[in-house]
């Protein structure tokens, strides 16, 4: 199930090649389109005002509602675009934002219209994707879901914490950051291997750090360890109907770099959306000198709450990856 | 220079091939055995008492002292080991260790002895191949240098500190866990992706997930960006020296998935050694019933200071990777 | 420079994403153009009557013109299909193509229409694909041109000859085979390895047999080395121009793995199409007895004078894989 | 299975680490000692008069008597060198050796010393790994065989045409060249894939080429497809024992890149040995000018005999790879 994404926020299209799905996978599309609902702006005040409509249509390997199991092309038409916001910041690159690191990648060539291909939108085919993913792993019981684990310095928030935080950022122009913590349940044990390449925590991290804005993983008792004895971390064994499991979970399901059984527990962090109206310094590069930046256009204040669904799609893929489907 | 680890802690020897190491490196062996010596056990009070000599022998890819570009193979012979310390444990597996997990991976035939292929041992050949790699970069420029964080829950600890905490540690039968922060300086700009498998966070991820015991890594101000706004967190460009770098480095050298050439900074905590004399509850599997299990033999209380060498050879790997050597 | 091709030859689209393509490529479309043309059918009554437009669509990763840098993906719709003429052969593999073989793999699940993903149609996104890697290719002096070397047991056949073994073939309702001659000249020497999966002859075998139809590949003297002594097999060094080079190129332009600065020159065996009109015994799969087929539709008697390009553009991308770009 | 192979001709040793073995395979010592024997030079007046005891050490991944999964490291001495042979070979390299090409890829650091990391000698670990995987392959009721198809222009060889033609090819200071058949039967149908990098002939090109001297590979009928019309090519699908077969095997078991229950069939083409005593041309490269070189050494004038078994070393690796193992 391996993946390329492709797309620029404010080109033709946006979408993904799954280059060797399963086979015989009926496409639901009512799972599907609530997925792609869960990450899709403007549903509410908090997130950007930009409507997508984000059509998946599919242009390969899919035959009579089903994955032939040749590569799946599926591609999201952008609509709605408004590329004069961007056209100042040519000269001037937003700070931590991949404008500068990417004009040194990629020779000044990069879209710079709406971020290109460095825009969150390109989280919506990932979604897709994870979709498509969940499906066939819910064929092997296999079940992923992630939460809010922390927004703008509150834990482990309610309903109304995020959404007061998130307002007082976008009233003062400004952003916050956050984070997720998800558990993906029913992975056999003896999955993944010590070593470099192939154990567990290495290929999450590869998925996950491909989200836009993760800027930290942990397993289990993660950053939390470099506290703890050994007496608290280790997980003891007992035995729960008739099976050996343990009894906490602080190694998040991960022994040696191999699944234990238990639930693989993880939480990302993400950066504040680079992007805020504020007045930042800045340097103009043509002339070399210093400036000051204003980034108008419409930006999520918080990418929290949309990037929930995109913690578990990446999840789904790499859990796909893991079972070496 | 891709990397194959290989041994089990108490086989015949360990070991490592570097499949295509850049050639006309001369191997400077004062250097290289000081990078030994610091991962080396036996070295003081603090950590386990077996003795190694790791004498490493260079078996191929090695002429005139300097690295063909072939693969090179160098092996460590294993001695002083004393099996017998492990002989019960083969049916109570250590709570958090690898002994569950991989027992089903390899269908128990895995080698017990000495924790086997997942021992910390084998973290010995890693550090030689790192050393090869600092020798590489020093060449252009690139400097690694990591130092503890944390230990037993104390941020930025003194000598003393660590000291006392991994001596009480002991004294309790117990271990601890703790933190290395690691930077990469001298690291171009404009290296990297945002795409899958090739953004820095998810490349040095992988070489570090691949060092036993580490559990969670977070880049730049990582896990405190859920606590801050976009106007703290963001890196203001400024010119210094004529050249553009940022006020502050939140984004630890790294914007999109790509350098930025401010220092790439990172950190990873590390479990406490799961191998404790206290007794712990685990499962005798051959007769299915609870049990307890107090292990004996050599394990030190705290690895951390031991993994300071080992961080910065797994980032010297990452960063030949990154750089494309 | 890595590509990924999808589609199916009667679904909605066909395409190719080319995941790192080099930045700042002009893409010149009136070679893409005539390129696209050597390959597509109609032209004369050679070769099928299907006729494609061929129209590309970028959908990402080209901006003002030329290559962002970014995954680039071209699309090319399907029209003028005619599925009806597929629809009897779903339970009676036809001989030598990949239903039966596919229907195994895919588990029954693979668009059966027109050959679906095993169509000769997807090398269209495949000649796109390779005349982005010429115009990269170009800049860097290394010139790729293929020719025809066999047509139905004639060797180096003349337009005449093609001709008529074709149209032979054609009003016999069979098919015929041949072998294309390919060449790369500009590769510097000293890339590739000795070793297993860096080296140029396994590289370009890659890419080779995923051409459909590809069934075996020489390099240099090829075959012919199994009856030549030593002697005569060996490429003299002399002095040209004040360069090392060879007397000969019986290695074709290879040594030891690794280019020696000599055109690359291999050549490719094509099969004959195995859809052909003269009736041939299969399999009732579903009533598991004996039967035959004769199969109608639009098919190439002879796929070789289209494959000739498809040959250069594989070549094309294998050179950049060479390359390292 | 993926692995690694190390060493020069002349160094301390040479070996092979295989990265992830299928755990609890009993190494059958009498088994992997014969397929060492069938490599072995010495044997009788046919080959070089190098003597190699070739005895493989284990160093890791082995317990008990059987592979643990972890990876295995498998090493041979090097013992009776004579690399006085070679001295003078430095400035001059021998036509059609990795001499040149080698010098310009490794910046003149390869070891020069017999042949270095180019020597036929690396083939003795690629003969263990080789048959390691046979004993997997084995418990899958799937079977290896090859035999010289060709050697000096005689096809389908007997044993006094090949001593003759070898004698022949020895007296005169000259070697020839020769072509080996391979068949894999027992390969489940339906593995593969039409794409690139996951079809089957392009997989077992990779290990084919990996062996020193190979320069053709054909699949089936091979470039004998470029003289046959699809009538005859086509293999017809017939029903024996209740089963689907087809009644030839033009195309070596393999239709659209994936098995289709058949024997996989192929042949490969090895150039003569380079190494030859006649005088050649070639260059002084430290005085640029043309000269004159004669090759003294041991060195066979045919690789062909002992090249058998490493095609079939080279096939049961392949095979591993395509079951996913």
């Amino acid at each position: 199930m391996k993946h390329v994404i492709f797309g620029e926020s404010h080109g033709n299209a946006i979408g993904v090649v799954i280059e060797n799905p399963v086979p015989g996978i009926e496409l639901d599309w009512e799972f599907i389109n609530s997925e792609m609902a869960r990450r899709a702006p403007g549903k509410n005040s908090l997130s950007t005002s930009r409507k997508e409509s984000d059509n998946v249509e599919i242009l390969s390997g899919v035959y009579e509602g089903k994955t032939t199991g040749t590569p799946l092309c599926a591609v999201i038409r952008n609509e709605n675009t408004r590329s004069e916001d961007y056209s100042k910041l040519m000269n001037t690159p937003r700070p931590s934002h991949g404008d500068f690191s990417g004009s040194i990648k990629y020779a000044g060539n990069q879209d710079p219209r709406g971020g290109g291909h460095f825009s969150g939108r390109l989280t919506a085919p990932l979604v897709f994707a994870g979709a498509l993913a969940k499906l066939i792993l819910k064929q092997r019981k296999i079940n992923i879901s992630a939460s809010i684990s922390k927004v703008g310095g509150i834990a482990d928030p309610s309903e109304k914490d995020i959404e007061n935080v998130i307002t007082e950022a976008r009233v003062n122009n400004d952003s916050v950051g956050g984070a997720v913590r998800c558990s993906i349940t029913g992975m056999p044990a003896g999955l993944g291997s010590p070593d470099f390449g192939r154990n567990i925590e290495g290929i999450i991290s590869q998925y996950m750090f491909a989200v836009p804005a993760v800027k930290a993983i942990s397993f289990g008792a993660g950053f939390g360890f470099a506290d703890m004895h050994g007496s608290e971390a280790n997980d003891p064994f007992i035995i729960r109907d008739g099976k050996i499991v343990t009894e906490t979970n602080h190694s998040g399901g991960i022994n040696g770099g191999i699944t234990n059984g238990m639930p693989v527990e993880f939480e990302v962090a993400f950066r504040p959306t680079p992007s805020i109206g504020k007045a930042q310094k800045t340097v103009d590069i043509s002339e070399m000198k210093e400036t000051e930046i204003e980034i108008v256009g419409r930006h999520d204040p918080c990418i929290v709450p949309r990037a929930v669904v995109v913690v578990e799609a990446s999840a789904a893929l790499a859990a796909c990856e893991i079972l070496g489907i």
